[in-house]
Formats: C-alpha cells, sequence, structure tokens
C-alpha cells in the first residue's frame, strides 16, 4: 500500500485551480467546496492547502488548524439547508473509502428521515452546486 | 430540538468514573475508549472532558486539541488491529445518527473487503472489548 503524497491527486489540482470546483470558503490554510457527488444536498468537502495524504500522515498542526473551519462550514451547511443535523466524516486508505488521496473532511447536512445517497456515487448538475455553494456563501457572509 | 447539554449523559458518567469503559488514552483534556457497540473490531470513541453537546456548539480550542488525539488514536489503532484503512466519523444531532450527546469521534480500523456493522448495533462481549482495549494501550505504550 502506497501512503506517499500524489502531487497530481485531483484535490491538489483544484487548489491550484486547474480544474474547477465550486469554492464555498477559502483562507490562508483551508479551502471548502461542494462535492460533485454529494450524499446529501450542500455535501461540502473541507480540505488543508498543505500536502497531507490523509489523517494518518497530516501534521498534527494542520489538523488543529483545519477542524475549526469543518465546525464553521458544518454549522453554516445546517442553517443553509436547514436541516437537523450534520454527518462529519473523514475516510483515511481505500479500505476505509478514501477515493481522492489528500486529506478531507465530509461535511453533510442531515435532515430528519432522509438517508444518504452512497458516497462516490452520482454526478450531480453543476448548476444544482453552484446553487447550493451560493446558499452556503451567503450564510457565511452574513456572519462575516 | 433540544441543542442543551445534558450533564447526565453516558459520557459524562464515564468521565466521571459512575459508568464503567475500556480505557484506552487518557490526558488531561481528552479521554478514549471502546464502544461498546463496535462496528468493526477496535472500535474508539474519543472525546473531550470539556462539556459539549456536539461539534456545533464546542469551543474551537476545544475540537483543536481534541483531533490530534484523534489522530494518535487513529494510528494506534491501525497498527494493533493491522489494518488497512481508518474511518472517522463525527455525527451532530439525532439526524446524523447522533445517539449520545457528548461529542465524540468515532474511530474505525477498517480491513479491506470487510465491511462495517451498523452504528449502534450489538453489544459485544466484555472480554473482547478489554482485549482490544489492551492491544491499543501495547502500541502506545511502545509509541511513549
Amino acid at each position: 500500500m502506497s501512503t506517499v503524497y500524489d502531487p497530481e491527486n485531483i484535490f491538489a489540482k483544484i487548489l491550484k485551480g486547474d480544474i474547477p470546483s465550486h469554492s464555498v470558503y477559502e483562507d490562508e490554510n483551508t479551502y471548502a467546496f461542494m462535492d460533485v457527488m454529494p450524499q446529501a444536498p450542500g455535501h461540502i468537502l473541507v480540505i488543508p492547502k498543505t500536502p497531507s495524504r490523509n489523517m494518518l500522515d497530516a501534521d498534527p498542526a494542520t489538523l488543529a488548524t483545519l477542524i475549526p473551519v469543518v465546525q464553521k462550514i458544518a454549522r453554516a451547511a445546517k442553517e443553509a439547508f436547514a436541516a437537523d443535523g450534520v454527518s462529519i466524516a473523514q475516510f483515511n486508505e481505500a479500505a476505509a473509502g478514501q477515493t481522492v488521496f489528500h486529506l478531507h473532511f465530509h461535511v453533510i447536512p442531515r435532515v430528519e428521515g432522509a438517508g444518504l445517497k452512497p458516497h462516490s456515487g452520482k454526478m450531480e448538475d453543476p448548476a444544482v452546486l453552484a446553487a447550493n455553494a451560493q446558499k452556503i456563501r451567503t450564510v457565511l457572509a452574513a456572519e462575516a
């Protein structure tokens, strides 16, 4: 099993701007954007800008900087989607379901009674992703 | 929906020592112990000692202190159970699957090809939990 960071992974390309993404938040250390295969409406990924394969190899300081942003995005997503709860998931290595090998936290708004679609399932319509990203940015802007 | 911290929740009682648990790690701010309804062998819960209902109400500083311990436990659990990966999950409110309302991170060793049992499923034999806790403590002790 490789445990090396591949600088050509898709999230590295998103960070470089070589692949487009539906951005919801960015600061010096962190980037958040819509998952293109959402498990529920408003499914967001929060990633560090520092190259880390996953939680197993990450610098603890990277994690400590990242997690308050995960919280910020979770709160905003809950409000933006009038959700009843929020699931956080973070997968390390393929055996755990990791498919892109740049550390990421899934933030998934949850509505009572609504199940989750499969992880890495169906591509969402880009117009839906753009509209959902806007909902979250609006909540974050109101906080600022 | 209540969003108040209930000081009588089961993890608060575990922290006070009123309910026994299979401890794997403890420091000034954090406690880790075996989930009594493991989704896979070696399923651990990592919790802050500070009262927090979940990630939505937690002090960001509590999260920043907690997450490096989640990482430490994830690494140790992967080694102790010769796992191929580790799943991290953290549920906020009942709609997201939260059943105990004290902030907790699930750390679940994952073996290639082995699925997960349901969350909050079947109680494990306490002797198995004790043996699994010992495996993780042994790995952590070797690091120290």
